[in-house]
């Protein structure tokens, strides 16, 4: 895995990926205390980041791979990501998910056209059934993260971001970044490292799932006692990958807790500011760039709103109960 | 009013403007029937396309009348543009806005610096109130839309969407526009005529303020009988502006008409799959676009969703209440 890979990859990408804007509001930057810069990835085809690690991976298997089909796991985004890259790569897909993933992304992934395996968060491990799946039909296994042209594509969005903190006039800043199994984050990082070394990765996770954040302060992989119970479902991994965590460890700064109530505030504040839909999952690094700020420096801080797909009633419950808090 | 002062304005807004991208889902194109590209104005600064004719009138005043200041009439995005604008120029702004507007822009125009000065819509006339002040204080007035410089502003966003759909391979289609006094559709229109000759511009009105839609129909401006009654209070205006409407009626076709419930199914559509906040009247071009596809012809169809700035009440109940409907 390495920054080769993610140019590769970003050619391959290019003129499918949306080169999502990195926005700001004066009334986030006076939260804040620093000048906010969010990439917003809830803008990305599929509604996150994972569009671009699906497109990378189907891109990047052999036309006979392609026509036996594919195999996922996911909570959701990687769902819709790698659902929509197999439709256009005319490769079958089957996405093994939690029966308690969002609707939205249930329905959406439906609608893209691949085959849905619901399984139960608690009782079954999904590592273990999308294997199973895998070996019995011949299909190629995607993994989440911890999958090297997975980490190649959602790496795109660091490149992305080097050359947009450079135009902003940004040279030296935190990059905050909502972290599950790390593959985004090890992304950005081996980007960041090549071409904008001054931009340091930190990953955020939500409180009861900082799995990443404990595992660097240890100095090796730790795992979650549980695997649900926050509304953050697209970042409940049960730990750091073992190609990610390296990564993370060599080039990021120490991770950020964020609680739900303060993704939910986040939410609110991204609607009412930016006139933009983010998941609780998505809002971590923007919920720590607001209510997190003595554990950044500098003038500026970006943050990574890294998917929007959220059922209406928590989005409703978020603009509607934590629009005022802030 | 002209085309050269649509680049003119272009010129001043550049740096300061967001270029706001073009964006569409494949399940709104399904609804549709055809490809819908929505042109993101809601991702604008202070969250609707005002911002755009804000800052043409404010960069094109000079520097005596600038420190004097200026004043505004707005339900309140008109309001947050020229705020930001004047705030931006180190002008002095007033806003003249009406008592029942969505508390959001009241908040947001106040954050931004201005003067606010409320007033009942029904009881009293905003452009007495406002050439009164505007008389008493020496302020210069910046009317919301029959205002060259204003309408020059509006009109880039027609010169970034003529860019956009050639990008798109989109030469020929109709351009569905937010339409309340017909700033930003004659603004657009001019643009496109100089630059997109096949892209013809439609005016878009809520129901019972559809006086373009009839004053179109007629060949002379219609009044509407109503100052109130819709959630669409971006966009209710009395009659089409003096200055407007002549080149709305020699460059646009036909207006569509939509009700406020399709608006709210259409935010609701936009949330799901786009993961963007439109308002209801920013909302109405959309929804022209899925719910009166028989009204538009071609495989494309372009749609402005011009502004973002809904209370949180109003948005939770479109999602909520409208988001199965379609």
């Amino acid at each position: 895995m390495n920054y080769e890979m993610i140019r590769a990859a970003d050619q391959r990408l290019n003129g499918y990926v949306r080169r999502t804007p990195l926005l700001s509001a004066p009334q986030l930057d006076e939260i804040a205390g620093r000048r906010v810069l969010i990439k917003a990835e809830n803008l990305q085809h599929t509604g996150s980041f994972k569009f671009r690690g699906g497109w990378s991976a189907l891109s990047a298997l052999g036309a006979e791979a392609r026509s036996k089909g594919v195999i996922a796991f996911s909570s959701g985004n990687h769902a819709q990501g790698i659902a929509m890259a197999a439709a256009a790569h005319e490769a079958p897909a089957t996405i093994v998910m939690p029966k308690d993933a969002p609707q939205a992304k249930i329905r959406n992934t439906q609608w893209l056209g691949a085959d849905i395996q619901l399984y139960d968060r608690d009782d079954e491990k999904r590592e273990e059934l999308g294997r199973k799946l895998s070996e019995e039909q011949g299909l190629t296994l995607i993994q989440p993260y911890d999958e090297p042209q997975v980490i190649a594509g959602q790496g795109t969005c660091g490149l992305e971001i080097a050359k947009q903190a450079k135009a902003a006039g940004v040279e030296v800043a935190d990059v905050l970044i909502c972290c599950g199994g790390g593959g985004l984050t090890s992304g950005i990082a081996l980007a960041l490292e090549a071409e904008a070394p001054g931009l340091k990765p930190r990953p955020v996770e939500p409180e009861g799932f900082d799995d990443v954040t404990r595992s660097l302060e240890a100095g090796e992989i730790q795992r979650n006692d549980k695997s649900s119970g926050s509304l953050c479902d697209a970042i409940l991994t049960p730990q750091p990958g073992d190609i990610t965590f390296p990564i993370i460890k060599r080039l990021c700064g120490p991770g950020i807790v964020v609680t739900d109530e303060e993704a939910l505030r986040a939410m609110a504040l991204v609607f009412r500011h930016l006139n933009m839909v983010l998941e609780p999952g998505g809002a971590v690094a923007v919920a720590a760039a607001l209510f997190h700020p003595g554990e950044s420096d500098g003038k500026d801080v970006i943050a990574i709103a890294s998917g929007g797909n959220v059922d209406a009633d928590i989005f409703a419950r978020a603009i509607t109960e934590h629009g005022d808090t802030a």
